[in-house]
């Protein structure tokens, strides 16, 4: 990169009202798609959320892992079901599940974290029973609605100096665990953390008015608005349930919600420490 | 059980002065065996976990889980294969040891006391980089070698009212992850957190000067005896490493070290809040 | 006591539950009757209040002294008189009265405490001015009404790891110095304190619906119903004032209010930490 | 009094250096003597007290007791038998010089602190087996000599904004009580706290050379000196003890001792806050 | 001063009822008219105000200097206009009272409290941004009116140990720096502190009924008395703002505000701990 | 400046680990020169130290200002003098010194801070008695030399989340006030703050070897070095004081001292933020 550190300085001093606005709040990012798959994004993501906690941000980073799943059930030779786009999940998909997601997938993030140069701990939802949850749908099996959340280990981890990593994993009284949808997941701990944002990493530009074209990227959605977007077909498929997410952390008090494009490298901090919105923007 | 209320007030009155040496005191459960593999088991010693952190001790959960690795690696269609007693660990076995260990054995332990009314937090050596490694041998690949072990995430844990449940993975600067022999890595924390007990539960009565005859148990090794003892064969074969372990450990700066028969219903309690002494236990 | 180590951990894990419900709990123990009269009950008295400090219950202790005062009377050759089941108190009396509850009975139960390996100190309504009062009757002396009660001093105790024990002498700002009736006292305490439970000891079994069967104990009255059993005659005589501090300890702030019978040796663990209700709980 | 208002301002600025002076310090006060007898000069010493102590001064108020043991002893009928002139001490006299000390006494002084808008709590060497003692002299009974203070509960009680007023009663581990010298603890008291000062309240005007003399006042003994004064019978009888304690003092951490006249009003203010120093002080 | 210590001593103990009123308050006193000037008085103001930290009143001082800025003016040849009783304010002039107030006036004051004893640091308006403001008229130029007041500063200083001295500066967004009416000032400080006391340290004997007459001082004025005593004349001319600062000091949350003559020596402690009051007392 | 916000972003990331080195770390910058001339370069090192706080720098700015004494001096009619580079300093300089220093530089320098949104106290050698000093030359009046640094009003305004700005003037007990050097302060106070670095702004490339030739750069020098380099000449003139006070920093406990160039916009972060080493280092 050809930039003089003259430069260099005037970028960092540019960025200075940004992080004034950021510092010392609560920002949730949840972490999936490209830039949970590419190493190099990966590597970008992490250096981002040690640049955060090192100027003052309270990340706390939320993480699915749906592929990676998949991965170790085909390893095991068992094959995945879905059903509504909801994996069938039979007591050995679940412990798969739980095996990925807080063992692999949380662990490696975590570890990726303190070798740039951060603090971090893994928590799943089963840590100090963070998650509570119950089954969704008689025939998913151990596909699991949150009943409860419980921030306080995030919040004690955090308070100890540490950026929080979550897996979202729920559990029951009775000893039963379950997969629980990441999205959902990262809209209520926002929530109820009273989240000052909460970034939704995706594989798409944002809400596009017209989905072929860029250049109609819708940047800011009133919560007001997104049922007409519904109505209109602009929001559709797969993006419905990602859209209501948004909606709900809204509803359940964060300020703001953002779906920023994971394949752009550095979108957070490109979201958050200039002056260029990327992705589309939910508020009140 | 037929005992009377009066005599389990008695009971309670009995078990005081062994709660008045523990309370406040940091005692390590190096935990595995029968007593991990067994339900019945297993909910006793998440009992005895909970009733001693209730009454003011400062209990770790170490454990590691072989068996359970092996069975996934089964399942994976993957053999495990032995040098010296050691598994031969490449890539895929490394992380397959990583899901178990940190993501199902570490997590479902954390549920257990959960469930039983406790509050814990499940940590691997990753959380906080707090078991680093090297490669031991260069013929097993990925078993580790402790080259340092930073417990501040286990007392940030511990200060936040929970009861840390470890499970001992290590990990280096390069983003290599390895797998820890368990005792050796319960006596490395029992020593770096300079605990009052460390107690490793095994499927053993104790050390017995006749293999064959439970009557001869050793109740107290001092840590010059030990070599002795190896010497003349009453500790021999896999006892060796396991008795390194307790011998370290008194150097390292634990008071005291138990080997202690994990077959026997609440083992941990009889041994620390009665006046029996069950096992073996090692002192300076 | 022919029970096995095994069946004692049992016992101790099978209180687990009830240690759960009071941990970090105020229970206010209003301490006399027999129990404090014979040295084997206080012993276990004494026990079972450290124990109970040791698994987090916030004890406090509250006693009277009644047979001790007319004994010192008795050697200082002077006579008790009482009506209406209340002593008489002249000046010299209230003096005594002070120096039995404050200086001997008081120091003598924290002793006892200390040696059983608690940390106690003893408080008398005057320190701290804890205890505000006022003339009851002017034919009585200086038999006191309590005014107002500041337990500052209790909190400021315990919260620097000491069980307080608290005599029952009342002040003005006149400099006068009041005997106050110890079981209006605890209740008062108990509910300034918004107290777990009050549990006070007695040399009857509970109250009884026809006094001369005690299989006839009842078990749980709420509070609506005590004037009913008044009416009816099952609580009379000396129990109709112990009953209605009962009922105002509740009115106060106090959750469960239990009379026991402090002649059974450990009577207050049974109720505490068994699942056997012993003697009447009274209730919202 | 017939001093302007302009004159007590004065009065109060110049008393600033002496105040600077003890800001923050801990001062122990060994009251006794004339001074605790009649109500005018008890009166004084409490407001004194109080002053100091909102002056930021920890003041300590340490008692005996001795005339008002006698007086009850005589009530019941005792006659009191002095050996050395240490008083003959059975259980019934260490029980009596209990209660007159911890129960009388100790919390009377608390009441009138209280009553001049002071805060106090009255401790006994008992609360917190703060005084640990064993017996003196065989012929003595129990007559305790001080093996081990812990000054924990003063300390606590201090931090809490109470003014600790003690008695000087001591105890043992098996349960026996002992009646202590007063001078010996507040001297034993103030070393443990490491004093700025130790003021031993008497009913003389200070170690006079010549003891008939007012005019022979020593202000200032060190040490060193003080053995030849006693070769030299300067200081002789029941003041050789009394200045012992405060030698023992100086030994055992305090900055300065002074034996003040308590006869006169407000001697301690007069000592603390102005330029006149009375009675003897003595230093290093 | 021919005051024995005996009478000294009585002194102190007669001010304790008036120190246990104001220990643990904020007292916010308006420093300015002559004794600002005369060195005697100066030096008495201080030690008051040292007198006042060490017995635990929490003291702001707020100051003026209009002389003294007349005086740098002078000295750089620049003359003073006024316009309605307020100095046209040009940007130099504006600075000149910065240099003067915030830099000589300030740090003098500072200087004069800790080598009196005491710890003190000058705070100005620009501290903090403690005291935001606008322009009051635009003919009058840098002549500010307070639009905000923000006392953490002020708090901070305190609760660090120290005695803020504060000048009175505005300042806003821009850089623009703004001189203040210090009675102002001092008012709306005190307001936002909830101080217990505002003493307005003036050159008058508080309000006369008679300006002639100093035997017609009227002690005390409630808040709905002094419009009457504007309309009536009996307030008139220049005390007409300053005593509309008392009045709405008290209407933002001051309990009492105080006028007192300053050329009084210890005016201040003769009011606040004496039975006198001097000068003319607001309430609500 | 063109520059995209995805170099933006990778410009941020790559402040990272020089982030994490001083994080949490005291830098003192002395400021002055041009940088303290300039509007515009005082703005970017307004801004520079903003961003260094907000990253959690604990940043301590200390400041002379020599040209604006002498403007104000001029404006006063008053000539300067100097000796041996010093100015002659009788107390009406003094005066204006304290008032440029203190009042106007100071102030402003907050103000500034504040208005990019920082949060500032400006504070002077005098409060909290900062800087003692006693006159350092007969003839040379009020110039003083520092006798004791006491740094807790420093660490007291940064513990309470403010940039201390500082203005060497130093005072005695005497009450005098001194003119002290600021770059002898700068180091005192650096060195008494154990400080991670001392910056030193000033209007030269740093030391070069042959002074016409920027690129004869000596970018480190060790302490033992720089007395060659005064001996061969390299070091001269006015540089020979200022590397005696960054040699002496370095003695008195502070890691790194810089001499940079304050005329290169933002010098402080392409120091401190980048691999740009520009100016001098000294180092052990």
């Amino acid at each position: 990169m050809d930039i003089s550190n003259a430069q260099r300085a005037k970028v960092l001093v540019h960025a200075l009202p940004y992080i004034q606005e950021y510092s010392g709040k609560v920002v949730v990012i949840k972490y999936g798609g490209n830039a949970m798959v590419s190493d190099k994004l990966k590597d970008y993501v992490m250096r981002d959320i040690v640049l955060l906690s090192l100027i003052g941000v309270k990340v706390v980073l939320v993480h699915g892992g749906g592929p990676e799943i998949t991965e170790l059930l085909n390893k095991m030779g068992k094959e995945s079901r879905f059903v509504d786009g909801l994996r069938v999940t039979d007591a050995e998909t679940a412990e798969a599940a739980q095996m990925v997601l807080a063992g692999k997938i949380n662990k490696n993030l975590v570890h990726l974290i303190q070798n740039k140069g951060g603090r971090a701990i893994g928590l799943s939802g089963m840590d100090g029973a963070m998650i509570k949850a119950k089954q969704k749908r008689e025939d998913l099996g151990f596909v699991g609605e949150i009943t409860d959340v419980d921030v306080r280990p995030v919040l004690d981890v955090i308070e100890k100096g540490y950026i929080p990593v979550v897996s979202t994993i729920g559990c029951d009284d009775e000893g039963n665990v379950y997969n629980i949808n990441a999205d959902t997941a990262a809209a209520k701990i926002a929530g109820a953390l009273k989240a000052e944002s909460l970034i939704t990493m995706t594989d798409i530009d944002g809400i596009l008015r017209d989905k072929d074209d860029p250049e109609t990227l819708i940047p800011v959605i009133k919560t007001d608005e997104a049922p007409i977007l519904v109505r209109d077909g602009v929001i559709s498929g797969g993006m419905i349930p990602k859209v209501e997410c948004c909606i709900n952390a809204i509803k359940w008090g964060v300020e703001r919600v953002f779906i920023i494009d994971g394949r752009i490298p550095h979108a957070i901090l490109i979201e958050m420490l200039t002056n260029e919105g990327i992705g589309t923007m939910f508020t009140r």
